[in-house]
């Protein structure tokens, strides 16, 4: 057994994040001469728990391994020790790099099963052994931003902060919630490193060890507030929250006479309803009605759909552990299957799991009120269905180059809003109880195809 | 908005993974000298659902983040970009080191509510930026090991091997996915760089695009079985699994001609139980009775019981989504709180949120069986409560520097299946209706502070 290495996986050694499993295969493919164009279809076979639709996140991370992939002469070492592969395997990944195609679906746009979300047109090497990878990214930034998306909505244009990094899954994890949360709709997040990383806001006030780090909580609030003159919210729930919301009123007096406001006060654990009211009735007769309020402590879209409708005074939400790891549905069940390869369509019989083949486009059709009408998916030559309709796969790398420069985020989050928009109504219910079905059709050779078992193109 | 880096948290700007508002609370410490000693305990208040036990996980990636902890110039450069931070205390964040101690449980150690599951005593600054770090790693690696000891459980002395990476939230997740699943007794991983880095063996066959990409299922495994002579396992289930069962012992036949051997059929689709039987039959049968059976296909701890006690033929599974998302309860609430600084105790009094003061130890006392009776939380000056009760917290860093070299990860392996064989039989059951709680009794001076509510040390 090696000995352990600093625990991170770097840019160095992300050639070997990697199931075995795809070496094996390629190093057989390779002393076959079984390299030929080969097409990977990603989708997903069926929607997660909650779930009415899924926003798409994850491509720029994947585009942006595809262009750096490269086995490092330490990884070929440790697979040299493995005993299990070819010299001449081996060879040949000293010199890998992908010069596929990829054909993808813009990032923040909605899609449904089972529509391509990433097609890869390459070698069947290069096409294979990216699975893991693209899989991992793409399977858990789809899932926060579906699960953003639902809280966004139910928080009825009020600001939704991520605060996840302490409950996520590792710290990739969270660099990539805060980013498909931003994508989805939330204002910002408390992840530093993914401020710096995509230029997300960032966002943050004090904890209760802070208001515990001084004599009491005047005191607590009075230095931070000389501290941080233009970012000044109180979090007013360390002991008593309605004493909590007396102080800042002290401490925006205070403020007010040097020209200073306090910006919020936070709330962080007991009843969020009634304390959010008594907290906006104290802060309003005391002459500060533009102290905003901000909630947090465990929530999620539910809860928020209620505290609104009960009539909670709020301005905005943090959100941490149920954003950050999709906490209801917390793995999404993305597949990445052959469909085509250089003897035709490939088809995949395993019970209860069939893979459509062939290259494959997909189609969104719009109602005369620009709201989604229905998808179809159809093979990639087969015709639009209407001529309004829009397809919703691109090339986007051509030759293991990308097509276009990076797309900025700010792009791909206006993209969301506006697909949001086009959101039918009865998509949008957050009730686990009444999850509505868009219509995915397929289209006529499509259909032709899936009822004919066959490995071979007519 | 800064235009977006490569989408990684690299050694280089870990530093900067971190809530905001850690950095905005020490900038203030720092402007106004309340930097003292003081010290902070990771605990969980309540266990998660569905789960009896904790195994603890994650401090070897928090002793190795302690010790490199730096803030890069382009780090401080960003965040001085966010015009937040004194020139003072950016200033001091150009030679932070952590310079504290740091008491912990050891690995794979059975942990629970509400102990610490470690001690930071340090100046108040650096415990306080660290905390986003440890309560991200600590969280994530105890759930999935606590998950990977149920499913290890379950399988009864079965080979349980780690499948996540493409379900993982994210490159980390999946890092230590593998190793806290490992260390909670699974065999080995098919993720690659889980092998590289911490030396855990790694496992893995052929996928269904392998077999479709040959004229036939019997070429498929004929080229394998060429290709890996010492690692053939074969999947069986891409058409059907029966015939898939038989063309296995046609090439095991072949295979026995010249001297090798067929090691395992994989099924990874259909009514596993069933299959599993009539596979067995048919490599029985045939004069393969040592071709061992892998069963794999969204498994978790609950399937795994059922299988076994159907009857199932099997000799190992391959758990990968449930497993490294720890499906049903994907987040551990873990925290980390001020207990004490240099004014005395410090007690929290959110509704809901109360946090024991002082410095602690808890201690494990075994009955005459030498199973796990009872763990007795206390003051760190208390007496043990017998004189045979083994103390959980040690320290393992001091002033910055780990007193012990690295510990291998097979010595933490040990101790987890050690503790496990130690844990009572009610805490063993699966069953989601039969939790059973164990004992955490609290000390008598323990007792005496809770109940007095004060902030001061008498």
């Amino acid at each position: 057994m090696a000995s352990e290495k600093p625990p991170w996986v770097t840019p160095e050694n992300l050639c070997l994040f990697v199931d075995l499993y795809e070496l094996t295969m390629a190093d057989s493919y390779w002393n076959h001469g079984l390299n030929g164009s080969a097409t990977f279809s990603l989708f997903v076979r069926e929607l997660p728990p909650n779930r009415s639709f899924l926003i798409y996140a994850g491509l720029e991370s994947v585009l942006d391994y595809l262009e750096n992939l490269r086995f490092t002469p330490e990884a070929l070492e440790y697979l040299k020790s493995l005993k299990l592969f070819s010299e001449k395997f081996l060879d040949y990944l000293k010199n890998f790099r992908f010069a596929g195609d990829i054909w993808a679906v813009p990032e923040g746009e909605i899609v449904f099963p089972p529509e391509p979300l990433l097609e890869v047109r390459a070698p069947r090497i290069e096409a294979q052994i990216i699975e893991t990878f693209l899989l991992n990214q793409i399977n858990f930034q789809t899932m926060v931003a579906s699960k953003a998306a639902r809280i966004v909505l139910a928080a009825q244009g009020r600001s939704v902060i991520d605060m996840s990094p302490r409950r996520d899954q590792g710290i990739d994890a969270a660099l990539k919630a805060a980013r498909s949360a931003y994508l989805a709709g939330c204002v910002g997040t408390s992840n530093v490193v993914a401020g710096q990383t995509y230029g997300i806001p960032v966002y943050g006030t004090m904890a209760h060890s802070y208001v515990m780090s001084f004599e009491d909580e005047l005191s607590a609030f009075r230095t931070f507030a000389s501290d941080f003159p233009n970012n000044t919210v109180l979090l007013i729930d360390t002991y008593d929250t309605l004493g909590g919301a007396r102080n800042a009123v002290t401490v925006a007096r205070e403020c007010a006479a040097r020209g200073q406001k306090v910006l919020g006060a936070r709330i962080d654990s007991g009843d969020l309803f009634i304390l959010s009211q008594h907290v906006r009735k104290i802060l309003d007769e005391n002459g500060f009605p533009e102290i905003k309020i901000l909630l947090s402590g465990d929530l999620n879209e539910h809860k928020i759909e209620k505290l609104l409708e009960k009539g909670a005074r709020v301005d905005s939400f943090g959100v941490g552990t149920e954003l950050g790891t999709s906490y209801d549905a917390p793995a999404l069940g993305g597949v990445y299957k052959l469909v085509e390869d250089e003897r035709g369509y490939r088809i995949k019989l395993s019970a209860g799991k069939v893979t459509l083949p062939g290259r494959k486009q997909a189609w969104r059709v719009f109602d005369q009120s620009k709201q989604m009408e229905y998808d179809l998916l159809a093979l990639a030559d087969e015709p639009a269905p209407a001529p309004s309709a829009v397809s919703l796969l691109q090339p986007v790398m051509k030759n293991g180059r990308r097509l276009n420069p990076r797309e900025p985020l700010s792009r791909a989050r206006e993209r969301c809003q506006q697909s949001l928009r086009a959101l039918p109504m009865e998509l949008r219910s957050m009730s686990e109880h009444s999850i509505q079905t868009y219509s995915v059709r397929l289209g006529a050779q499509l259909q032709a195809l899936q009822a004919r078992p066959t490995t071979a193109k007519s």
